[in-house]
């Protein structure tokens, strides 16, 4: 998907929700393990009943690994049905990869090529080599960790050089070299509106996806704020507040009303 | 594995060698892709080839990732066929994974549960909260990215901040906080002596994984020199040069000649 067609998108909806698909076989309604997979069949539900709100899925890799052969199957499955029954949505592989670049190549394979993904999370620290052969498919999306959304984000990405620029500065400068707004985004979970302005200023016209709306504890009301751009520049995510809203059969219902309020608040910031 | 039966293993069979399992498709022999399983059949003529002369296996994930479903099958029978024949072998998942806590619990879960390795690399940029869940299983391990051996490791990890201290520096020092050398390893790509030296300082007792050796141009000789300890201390992977020395049917026997190699040079450091 190309970033016109995803801003496309995003003004069609009045949306830039990201619902994350991180489907805990432990968490999902008691009824559904009579399934034959539940962890699908509850993923399809959840996305039958939210997919007019949201412009976004975002499987969380480790939540289907966990599970082996089994929640491997679920993912593939997850992902075909939403590209064959909504292809307008952008499917992101919450995956945090990134290796020397014979492997990268492989992961890239493994999720542009075997999956279907659109994007894919990458971890910075191995630099360049380890990030560009995610960037020779076209139309796909590496999207880069720069300031995480977690404690120990604090223990290395907000080191500052002998010149003051922290290092989440360091990898949203040193990563435009690789790639531009058309192929990359980055992972910014800031929930206080001085950070995104700060990040603003170095990636302007880029899009950001905020994992740390929600569960997380960010406000969407000043990510909204300080994060939006001309051509929106957000995706924001919600995982646990949506699919896990309710867990009685009435779930899929729950959680088509959380993405309705997320929607209806998100829409309200675009028309400012 | 406890350190010390790794140690143990280490001195009876006079060799830290490390067999990386990079099992790329479209390198093994022709005559393989009859199988029914080619990726299973070749690691497994490899690891009975070259058992006697390494310590550890590293299957790299993306290698099997990239095949979709098979592949996760390879891998599984793979992990499955070292545990049941070959159980003093360590045996590591190299997997770059790291997420925030209940996803990093996630993917020790699929690496520590589902699967039965004894270790997994995980990439240190988002922090202590993105390594603690793997710790939380006895005797099992996480190997830490310090400082990488390719050429993409320049971008970031020897960066230095405003006291001079370079970034994979600091998550060695950092990290230790979390988890002991009993626990704990790092990969460490230092194919120079100096390097070493310094990393020596800061972890003069943890066990370092050097993946630098062979097709990525380290010196057995020069790692070992500076890196090794009073309880070896190192494990030196060699993937590509094992693997791939011969694509005729002679392939196995190839590989352990060239294992065997390795292992008679590094008999010669642990002598000393």
């Amino acid at each position: 998907m190309t970033k016109h067609e995803l801003f496309e998108n995003i003004q069609r909806k009045q949306s830039f929700l990201c619902v994350g698909l991180d489907t805990d076989i432990k968490k999902i309604p008691q009824h559904l393990l009579q399934e034959e997979d539940p962890v699908f069949a509850f993923n399809r539900a959840i996305i039958d009943a939210t997919q007019s709100y949201c412009v976004a899925y975002k499987p969380n890799l480790a939540f289907y690994e966990s599970l082996g052969i089994k929640g491997y199957i679920a993912l593939g499955k997850t992902v075909d049905y939403i590209r064959r029954n909504y292809p307008d949505q952008f499917i992101i592989a919450d995956a945090k990869r990134g290796d020397i670049g014979n492997t990268s190549e492989m992961y890239a394979r493994a999720l542009f090529d075997y999956s279907d993904f659109d994007a894919v999370t990458v971890a910075p620290y191995m630099g360049e080599d380890s990030v560009k052969p995610f960037l020779v498919y076209p139309n796909k999306w590496v999207i880069l960790l720069a300031l995480t959304s977690n404690k120990g984000s604090q223990d290395f990405q907000l080191t500052a050089d002998a010149q003051g620029e922290r290092l989440f500065e360091k990898v949203l400068k040193k990563s435009q070299e690789w790639a531009s707004d058309e192929q990359m985004m980055y992972v910014v979970g800031a929930t206080q509106g001085k950070m995104l302005e700060d990040i603003r200023r170095i990636v302007p016209n880029h899009f950001l996806l905020v994992p740390g709306v929600g569960a997380q504890g960010g406000s969407l009301e000043e990510t909204a704020r300080y994060g939006l751009n001309k051509q929106c520049g957000l995706l924001i995510n919600s995982s646990r507040q949506i699919l896990y809203a309710d867990n009685t059969e009435r779930f899929a219902a729950s959680a088509a009303e959380e993405a309705k309020k997320v929607q209806e608040e998100m829409a309200k910031y675009l028309q400012v």
